[in-house]
């Protein structure tokens, strides 16, 4: 398991690489809320999302342990793509991403933007299977999307950044639930820095692997993808590495698909930023934990990033849910 | 005419009160379109949109010059209301913000929640009737949108600050025109800061009354409010002392719908940010007059804001801009 020393280096490794992101607040919100709520946008991080931590840093981490890498490889048709891709970039080392055909044709193009190769494979089994075979050659490395000790110590850079940022006491931090190697980075950054805040995890109850894993302390896994607007936490079941973390969170919240839409509205509109569903769907298990507080509370959320794509905001916006102005009651 | 010294002025005035809106870039876009943009967020502004500046400064100045303020009042269907609504609060002075019942249900909140008072009336007449009447009275003072020096001063620093952020030479800096008074102030700053950079402004081709304006050298007014996405250029026509500097500016493009909605989703994708329709049409403009430039330029676009309802942002996305990615070309 990683130790807070991880990721202060990981931050070192990549600080040079990657956006400085803000942490933004709503005075609006805080005024409805009753509640302090940061954000920490990393919806304006390179590649649009926070994973391009953890790959700048696995890539890095690999060069440090290997001499002759000639490619990385990596399985994924999401932000991980991007982030790998990028990353490579970044140290003049060739890429290749398998991503299924079905993919965003904006995801596949914008992998291809960064430099590297992207072969379209039709089933995921045969992307899986394509990466597997690829990984066996010499000087080729695989770079996993959340479970390794180098990707959850550079997730892990977001939360340390935005706890120096905000310079004062947190009663909790909470951030999506994927594969979990941001919540398992968030809570070692934050039981360093702030070991009594409490550190919270939110995902999809569409796709509620995790927080069955949480709670029945045994990983539980998925048959199929969920259909949840949360596309950055459809992960069929988190890994070894991150549950050894997610074990020790203090609580854990799943989120209907109804909020989701809701807050996605609500934090675009008073934020003015372009807040994937994902890092939305959080501010409704903030709410979930602000109704048992007595006092006033100062909440630190993680938002994840900001890629989405055409058809998801034609359904994110569907329905207009800025007529009813957000309390914690809400959803209640 | 307002001149620098007015704006440097304004500058002093607001600055602690408004937010430091940042400049930002896209690598990607600036690859795609082989020229450098630079956008000034000013949907990152209180209360997301330029037009803070001009309302904070002009109840400054109506501070600086009278004595016995009992109140100001604005008559606004959008981003004017919620600016003069905010500016006041700052000073606390009671303000009367006259709106449109048709107005949205949104923007009407977001006046009150600045602590306004929001008077609905049915009608646009009615509406510009009962501020003309409250102004009568001894001690309230009506703060117009765009039609007023203080106004034009303090629109005008936006363009000032992003220039001292930017730092180096500009070829030419994009803002969008409804009544004028942003455009006004840009051109103002610029031509004191970078004599040699060229200042052009871009309007909704259905609502093109300041273009024939600039073209014909008289203003030209339209006969009902035009048909757009560009909300925050409906304007009917331009005022005298905006005319003033308008008539001096180096171009002046209109751009199309179809336009507005592709780069209001390539905008709110690349830039990660909640751009309004008015702010993403300008790229238009943009690339019309790049279309004939021979060597790579540097274009400086004042983003003006990120205020869309829920049924705006529905049409925006109704149909999928992110399939063919931006070229200097594209509705060439």
């Amino acid at each position: 398991m990683i130790n807070f020393n991880d990721i202060q280096t990981a931050q070192q490794r990549i600080n040079a690489h990657i956006n400085d992101t803000p942490v933004i607040q709503s005075a609006q919100l805080n005024h409805w809320l009753g509640h302090q709520i940061f954000f920490k946008a990393e919806c304006l991080q390179k590649i649009g999302a926070f994973k391009a931590r953890g790959g700048c840093n696995a890539v890095q981490v690999l060069c440090e342990k290997h001499a002759g890498i000639n490619r990385v490889v990596a399985n994924s048709s999401g932000n991980h793509a991007q982030a790998v891709a990028w990353s490579a970039a970044q140290f003049n080392i060739p890429a290749t991403i398998y991503m299924p055909s079905f993919a965003s044709k904006v995801k596949a193009q914008a992998t291809r933007s960064y430099g590297a190769e992207v072969v379209l494979l039709d089933k995921r089994q045969q992307v899986d299977a394509a990466v597997a075979t690829a990984a066996q050659e010499d000087g080729v490395f695989w770079i996993p999307p959340f479970n390794d000790d180098a990707v959850i110590a550079g997730q892990g850079t977001a939360a340390l950044e935005a706890l120096q940022q905000v310079n004062q006491d947190i009663d909790a931090v909470f951030a999506p639930c994927g594969g979990g190697g941001l919540i398992s980075g968030s809570l070692v950054a934050t039981r360093a820095l702030q070991p009594k805040a409490q550190v919270i995890a939110v995902e999809p109850a569409a796709g509620d692997d995790a927080y069955r894993s949480f709670h029945s302390g045994e990983i539980q896994r998925l048959a199929d993808a969920p259909n949840t607007f949360a596309d950055g936490a459809m992960t069929l079941s988190v890994g070894e590495k991150t549950f050894a973390h997610i074990k020790q969170l203090d609580d854990f919240f799943v989120v209907d698909e109804a909020p989701m839409a809701y807050w996605t509205q609500w934090l675009q509109h008073l934020l003015k930023m372009h807040v994937e569903p994902t890092s939305a769907m959080t501010m409704d298990g903030v709410c979930q934990w602000l109704r048992g507080q007595m006092q006033p509370k100062k909440v630190l959320v993680i938002l994840s990033g900001g890629n989405i794509d055409a058809q998801m905001m034609q359904r994110l916006w569907a329905e207009d849910q800025l007529t009813e102005v957000p309390n914690v009651q809400r959803f209640s």
